[in-house]
C-alpha cells in the first residue's frame, strides 16, 4: 500500500496560553488550517478544569476538520502542544508555568488519555519561534532566534531547522540575559535582565515614570488619567500619534532590546531573527532604531549576516509551530 | 583492501597565535601525540615570513614523526590550522585577524601549497574549546561553552558533538556581550563587553586602578615598583599568597565572568562550561565565587544541568582542538 500523501494527514496543534487557549488543525504540509477556535484559559479554576476544556477544544477541531476536509478520524496524527514555563519533553511534564500555577503537572499522559491521540509538548515561545520558521517571518532561515515580547519576553533558538533545547530543555530564556548588572530589578529576583526592560509591562511601567516629569504627552488622556490603566498597546497607540514622550520610550526600548540582540547576535551569528508580539505594533518607530543599535553594537560582519523582521503570523504562530514541533518530536525530521 | 586503522593516520594541528605558533602530528584516534614545537609567531615580519615558518614547522613535524611513529609519508592526511581572528572556513580564508594585521588573507591556499598536504582552517577559541571537548576538560559533553581568557576574551561552542560557526563562521564571540550597558569602554568601540572586565589585560588594569586607594597591597613590590608591569598572572600570584586587595580583584572578576556566563547559560543550556587560559592559575579562588554568581544569576534548572570547569589542556588544547577540526571537516563527522 502506498504511503498517503502529507495532505491527507492532520495534526493539532494547542497553544496553551496564560489568558487564551488556541487550538487548530493543520495539514502536515502545512498548507491548510482548520477548525480554528480560542477561548479562555481560565487558569484559577484549576488544571483540571484547564485540561478539560483543551480536550473539548481538540475534540470540537477534529470534528470540524473531519466535515470540512472529507477526511476520517485515521487522518488525524495527533496533538502538537506549547505550553508556558519550563518543561521535560522526554516525561510529559510541564516542570514550572507559574502564571498557570502548574508545577510537575503531567500534560501529555493527561491529555492523551482524554484525546487518544499521540501527545507532544514543547514551550510555547520554542514553538512560536518555529511557527515563524516553517511558515512566516523567518522562512528558509538556517539559525534563527524569535522573541516573543508580550507580558514578558520569551525566546526560542532554531539550529539546522530544529528547536534547539539545550541540556535540560531550558535552552532560549533570553528574557534573562542581563544587560545592565546594576540595572532595574527583574521579577525573576535579578537586576538589569532585558525582560525588566523591553517586556509589555516593562514598557509600561517605564512611561508611568517618565510621565511624572512630562505635562504634554496625550498617554493621560488615553487612558481617561488613570496611569494605572497604561498599557504596552496605549504606548504604542500614543508613539503613533506622534507623541514625544511616548516616541521616546519607544526608542529606548529599540535600545534595550538593541543591546540584548547584539549580545545573542555576537554569541549566535544567527541568520534571522524574528520579533514577535504586541510589540510588533509600534512597527518603524520599533525597528528602524533597533537595527540601528544592533548594528552599532554587534560585530559587522555578524549583524550583516542578520536580518531583523517582526513576525507575520500573530494569533497562530504558536498552533502552527506545536504543530512542526510534534513532527519534529515524532519523526526526528524538520517539517516540509 | 581494508580500511586502514585510524591510528595508522596523522593530523597535523598548527595553532596560531598572536605570539607563539604552537605545532604537533596527532594519531586520528586521538591517543598520541608527535613532533610537538612552538616557535614565536613574530607577525611585525609580515604573513610571507610568518607562513613560512609555519610550513617548515609542519614539514618538520612530519618527519620526526615519521621516523618516531615508524609510518610513511602517506600516512598523513593533512593539516588543520587555528587562527585569531575571523574566518571563512568555506574559502579557506583569515577575514580580520587585527594581532597579526592579516586581512582577507588566503592561509589554506598558501599551506597548501608549501606543504602539499590538504588544509583546514578554524578560529583559534573555536579549536581550543574542540579540543577540550575531544581530550579535555569538557569530554562527554553535549552542548559545551568554551571561555579562553588571555589578552582577550575568546569562546567556542558546540552543539551535538560539532562546532558550532553560526551563518557566517562569527559565532561564539562571547567577549562580547555586554554586560553592563553603560559600563567600561572595551577595546571593540562599545561599552560594558565581557572583555572590558574579564580579559587578562582587563583584569591588571583594575588592578592598577584599585591601587591608588590601597596602600597594602604586595602587588606594586611584584613589580619593582613599576604599575606598568603588573598583569593578569601577577594579581593571581598575590591573591595565592593571600594579598587582599589581589583577592578582591580576583572575587570581582568572577563576578563579571558570572554574569555573563549566566547570560548565556539562560540563553544555550550548556551541560559544561570550560574555561581555559591564563586565568584558571587563579584556581579556586576564582572557581568558587564564580559558580556562586552563576548560581544567583541562572535559573536553577539550567545551572544545575551545568558543570563549570577549568581546562585541561593548558599549551595543547589548540593545536588538539584543529587536528579535531580537521577531521569534522573533512569526514562531516566529529572525532570518536
Amino acid at each position: 500500500m502506498a504511503s498517503p500523501s502529507p495532505e491527507s494527514h492532520f495534526i493539532i496543534g494547542v497553544d496553551l496560553g496564560g489568558t487564551n487557549i488556541v487550538v487548530a488543525a493543520m495539514a502536515r504540509d502545512g498548507s491548510r488550517l482548520f477548525g480554528s477556535q480560542t477561548e479562555p484559559t481560565l487558569a484559577l479554576e484549576g488544571a483540571d478544569a484547564v485540561v478539560g476544556r483543551m480536550a473539548r477544544m481538540v475534540n470540537t477541531t477534529v470534528a470540524i476538520t473531519m466535515k470540512e476536509a472529507g477526511v476520517p478520524r485515521s487522518a488525524f496524527l495527533g496533538v502538537g502542544i506549547g505550553a508556558p514555563g519550563t518543561v521535560d519533553r522526554g516525561a510529559g511534564l510541564v516542570l514550572a508555568a507559574p502564571n498557570l500555577k502548574w508545577y510537575d503537572f503531567p500534560l501529555v499522559a493527561r491529555m492523551t488519555e482524554l484525546t487518544g491521540l499521540p501527545v507532544t509538548l514543547d514551550n510555547d515561545a520554542n514553538c512560536a519561534t518555529y511557527g515563524e520558521w516553517w511558515l512566516g517571518a523567518a522562512r528558509g532561515g538556517r539559525n534563527v532566534i524569535g522573541v516573543t515580547i508580550g507580558t514578558g519576553v520569551g525566546g526560542g533558538i532554531i539550529v539546522d531547522k530544529h528547536v534547539y533545547h539545550g541540556s535540560s530543555d531550558a535552552a532560549g530564556e533570553i528574557g534573562h540575559i542581563t544587560i545592565d548588572l546594576h540595572g532595574r530589578r527583574c521579577g525573576c529576583g535579578n537586576y538589569g535582565c532585558l525582560e525588566a526592560y523591553a517586556s509589555g509591562s516593562a514598557i509600561a511601567e517605564r512611561a508611568r515614570e517618565a510621565l511624572h516629569n512630562d505635562e504634554s504627552s496625550i498617554l493621560p488622556s488615553l487612558v481617561g488619567g488613570d496611569l494605572a490603566k497604561i498599557t504596552a498597546a496605549k504606548v504604542y497607540d500614543a508613539a503613533g500619534q506622534g507623541d514625544a514622550l511616548a516616541l521616546e520610550i519607544v526608542r529606548d526600548t529599540a535600545k534595550y532590546l538593541g543591546a540584548g540582540l547584539a549580545n545573542l547576535l555576537n554569541v549566535f551569528n544567527p541568520d534571522v531573527v524574528v520579533i514577535a508580539g504586541g510589540v510588533t505594533q509600534a512597527g518603524e518607530a520599533l525597528f528602524a532604531p533597533l537595527r540601528t543599535e544592533v548594528r552599532r553594537r554587534a560585530f559587522k560582519s555578524v549583524s550583516d549576516a542578520c536580518r531583523i523582521v517582526p513576525g507575520t503570523l500573530p494569533g497562530t504562530a504558536g498552533v502552527v509551530g506545536a504543530v512542526a514541533s510534534f513532527i519534529s518530536q515524532t519523526t526526528g525530521h524538520p517539517p516540509a
